[in-house]
């Protein structure tokens, strides 16, 4: 069977090949002025990806590191944050603060549903006021999107950080930072970014930076401060992933020249052609139409079809991957990603291999129905 | 002028083709068969490498970020530390056992010399016992290699554990992890494991984990049992940077197919011709023939060269990168590495640019007489 891989888990994501072309690249020093100019380039760059006039760095770690990095320096033992979660990553970020010794209230939702400003307006005036808040902004476990812009307007009228996971959104998005008012934005490489996993982005507001400086909590390794201090010289603290750099460079050069609207209505139709196709297939969703993640689609299998059995079968006869359900979820629902470097055909594809997987399994389904009813939605 | 660049600087260091290659591979699943087989595969290598039977893991961070995870996981707040500083690294080290809380006692050395065991006895007799020593292996700042044996017979007779830094010298020293008892031993990708910056691995003794399992400090993505859970199915508790991952088992397996006792002789020999180079250029050093580093050569100019000026025209006239001084010795030496992907015909090259600069300099030196040195000593 030919080695050929088609790759729709929600991170890592597939390599552009002018990702892997940069990253093939010789080495240098990272105390080079080559380097310092690279990572210039970078945070120019990211910046315009985040919307944010804020500070910006790059960290070498995966994302969960990102978001350590957001917690570890803002929170104390003892503080008091209110944590939204309406997934498992919502829920990692949540014993993330308990790690630090944070006194954790969570405003929960059901899974596949977003959070309601209501709770959150319910769980300041009951238990706040909060020093931290804590928002994902595209929940991967289920494939729903957190309307951010809501909760930055009232956590910016309090003396609170809004620490966000944009990990499988930034890049794919319309993410307004500034706008939205989040002091910590963190998102990673290997999402949308189309960039190998390896690397954070972490922008940070100058309302978190008396925060930041006056945190007590240990941490050196993920220390913004020194960070920041680097930064003078466009430099690392530590010695970076010069490689990883090298590729997201070439990453996010090809996202502004695609052009940010381009990028973010790519993404919205593949959303849209991949709830329609599986529709077609005969597939339910965790969320509605108007909360679905535009990078990762979250399928219920029709009566009969065991999630796991078929992605096993899709796996071993096609070399195609989605990802399953996660915690409760696990053995239920199928992911579907498509972010980063994924064309609308490339949803067609993942569509045909589903029907493809259905029918090998006996499914009653009309042949062509999924690609079909996708392709409909492209129209 | 040609683009083409000559690597000295002690991490990053040059990148074999077969790595680069590697790490071109396209992007796969961390929760695939194929991940797993390659993380199985990469640990069984690098114990061989380690000489150890101990748990190994690799963490996505740099080797700063594996040094932080030793500590995050054996020390907690107000725990008594030795800490054995030779050189800037060793006191990194220090430094992060005070960040996590440490009491640290700390037996110091001048720059170019190892410690002394005596001086190791004394403290603990004064101020022992304590729960853990910290010692560096190969000091990249002042290039000298301390000898951990002695140290590991000591510290194995008490309940202390020993955390060692070979981050500059595995894979190119012959270092022997379970005959010296050291309980974490910690290095990286960047140095004579010859893949880009990145990762970082830690091998971990039995008598470490009861302590790991105790210990207080917050930490969740350096935390080890999250580390070794996971690899219960060769697999990482958060994404890993999967194209170093390729990378590192290309290293590897290069490393093993040459041959420990080769890559250890290579070094020596590459360590012999820098010096004898060097000396035959009019150079000093900061280290004595016996404890000098196989890695790195710390030398010091001649009376009237100014370091940090040859270091830039070398730089500037012929794209040769070597280290300068760091901290008290910043503008007094050079630092030429030879590790990982290095020749001796490598250190040749370094010696003859060194001359080649030193001549453009106006310095009164017999042409050829460095490379005549560097090549006599490799008869």
């Amino acid at each position: 069977m030919l080695d050929k891989h088609y790759l729709y888990t929600p991170g890592p994501t597939p390599m552009p090949p002018a990702v892997a072309a940069a990253m093939g690249q010789p080495m240098t020093s990272h105390r080079s002025s080559g380097f310092a100019k690279l990572y210039g380039a970078i945070v120019e760059k990211a910046k315009a990806v985040f919307q944010t006039g804020n500070d910006l760095y790059v960290l070498t770690s995966s994302g969960t590191g990102g978001l350590e990095a957001a917690v570890a320096n803002t929170i104390s033992s003892g503080d008091k944050v209110l944590a939204i979660v309406v997934g498992n990553f919502g829920e990692r970020f949540a014993r993330l603060a308990e790690i630090y010794g944070a006194d954790v209230t969570r405003v929960q939702s059901s899974p596949g549903e977003t959070f309601d400003m209501t709770d959150v307006e319910k769980a300041w005036e009951e238990k706040g006021p909060f020093k931290i808040v804590l928002a994902t902004h595209n929940e991967t476990s289920t494939g729903v999107t957190n309307d951010i812009a809501p909760l930055g307007r009232f956590v910016g009228q309090t003396e609170a950080l809004l620490l966000v996971d944009a990990i499988s959104s930034m890049g794919a998005v319309d993410i307004r930072t500034d706008e939205w008012q989040v002091d910590v934005m963190v998102t990673s490489s290997q999402k949308a970014l189309m960039t190998p996993p390896g690397l954070a982005l972490l922008s940070i507001s100058a309302k978190a930076w008396p925060i930041i400086e006056a945190n007590k909590s240990p941490r050196f390794y993920f220390n913004l401060l020194e960070a920041r201090k680097s930064f003078g010289t466009k430099n690392t603290p530590w010695t970076p992933a010069v490689s990883l750099f090298y590729g997201l460079n070439a990453a996010l050069e090809m996202i502004l020249q695609e052009g940010l609207p381009n990028v973010f209505h790519r993404h919205h139709r593949m959303a849209k052609a991949a709830r329609a196709g599986s529709q077609g297939l005969g597939f339910g969703f965790l969320a509605d139409d108007c909360t679905a993640s535009h990078t990762v689609t979250a399928i219920v299998p029709p009566q009969g079809v065991e999630a796991a059995g078929l992605s096993k079968a899709l796996q071993q006869n096609m070399h195609v991957s989605f990802a399953g359900g996660q915690g409760d979820l696990k053995g239920k629902i199928l992911r579907i990603s498509h972010m980063g470097y994924c064309s609308e055909l490339d949803v067609l594809t993942a569509i045909a291999a589903l029907e493809m997987g259905l029918m090998k399994m006996g499914q009653d389904i009309e042949p062509g129905s999924g690609v079909k009813a996708a392709g409909l939605a492209l129209l």
